[in-house]
């Protein structure tokens, strides 16, 4: 076949808007959208920052984001993708054993480094000049750069008989136990901050009882790398908002968080 | 909020592949993926044509389809789309009188100038040392650069409670009434194609029965503007591979094709 396109070989997509989020760093994030209630805003960046432009968008209870993969030590490496292109990756969901090509995965080492989310809408504002979009159950870090934001249209993106090949199901969760000096840690990290004042409404400084379920959540899904099945004594730490989250496997299927420290 | 992107205004995509279709002008292109059972060939782009990079693919039924709006007069002007950022547009789905902000539609006049479609896979092949992947269903013009191919995964894309605005169901369609010559003549086209030995397997010079099917069910869609409510006399041409169609409204709801024409 032939095609007349020799004269794009890629294409220049405007950064629309930032994500702020209490996941500022990769492990612990959840896999996939709207596994973990996390909230998180979008912050629409100029020339896009004019409210004309979301009228009409609170009628949709669900938004598609866009995104760019910012944190891929690929793309900061390289402005175009294709010199590292991996023609075969190993997806979380078939435990890390067996490779599939980029383009029959989610996973961000596609050529595009292009992510795609649905998440839920939780409501849009204006504050100090700045258009926030309230979002629930982003799977993206902080920072991370927005390309687009469209409504969810249920009639043409549910498809509810496709066959979906090696992910036919939600991720299974881990139990998770809570060590009863950790929830002590949590609590007074919560009461100190109330103490001290610094109960603003901020995104990434203000800590609520409410996070302790969305931290625990988080750690359901197992953040652990594929091999994580089998049994380790080691100790992770995921970071959310401002204090550090330390866990270990007790058994098979069992997570234990066994405290929790504020970042310095 | 802070952010730290002040150096990340825009970012390059590499396009991976480019789309071939019956459709080679707007004029009767579905206004969503699905609508119609389009069939159409993605042809990936070196140096992402390779097999490896397709594996696992045929395991799924649905693809996401990431394309370019080429065709867009914006975008062929101005490499940046920023310059001439609507913030409003005119959905087809509220009669083009309302408007609402680009981002709560799903127009090609948003800033990305980016498409996504879910689209049936129907197959893969390789062909003459061409990475071909078949599809049904798009809603993308002949020669749109794709951007990124993924495969649709319910669990996570088909949100079946959602509230969709002004987009809660599918368009509604017209009846499509052919005149007896109309098909008379569509029917030699295809007797002479097939004289002249030309039916070979070209997606844009062959032509079956199958495709008369495809071609009402497209003006069942009603590919008029949006002030097609009010019933006009004008006459209508529909391009499709390489024969024109063409139809005019008889009365409210229903369209009949009067002609069809080979192009030269």
């Amino acid at each position: 076949m032939e095609h007349h396109l020799a004269n794009l070989a890629d294409v220049t997509l405007p950064v629309v808007g930032v994500h702020h989020s209490p996941m500022t760093q990769k492990f612990g994030l959840p896999r996939q959208p709207n596994l973990v209630d996390v909230r998180s805003v979008i912050e629409l960046l100029p020339p896009y920052d004019v409210f004309d432009a979301v009228v009409g968008l609170d009628n949709f209870s669900h938004l598609w984001l866009h995104w760019y993969f910012h944190a891929n030590r690929q793309a900061t490496q390289t402005e175009h993708s294709q010199a590292q292109f991996r023609t075969k990756i190993r997806p979380p969901r078939l435990g890390g054993n067996d490779k599939v090509g980029v383009f029959a995965s989610r996973s961000m080492y596609r050529p595009s480094q292009m992510g795609m989310s649905v998440v839920r809408l939780q409501g849009i504002e204006t504050r100090q000049g700045q258009l926030l979009i309230h979002v629930i159950g982003a799977d993206l870090l902080d920072k991370t750069p927005i390309l687009d934001i469209r409504p969810y249209m249920s009639y043409s993106d549910a498809i509810i008989d496709s066959h979906d090949g090696y992910a036919d199901a939600k991720p299974s969760t881990c139990q998770v136990h809570v060590c009863q000096d950790a929830k002590c840690q949590f609590d007074k990290i919560v009461k100190d901050l109330q103490t001290e004042g610094l109960m603003n409404d901020h995104l990434l400084t203000s800590l609520h009882d409410a996070d302790w379920h969305i931290i625990t959540a988080l750690i359901a899904q197992d953040p652990r790398p594929a091999y994580r099945q089998k049994v380790s004594q080691r100790e992770y730490v995921m970071r959310y908002k401002n204090i550090d989250v330390r866990f270990v496997q007790r058994t098979q299927g069992q997570l234990e968080v066994i405290g929790v420290d504020k970042i310095a």
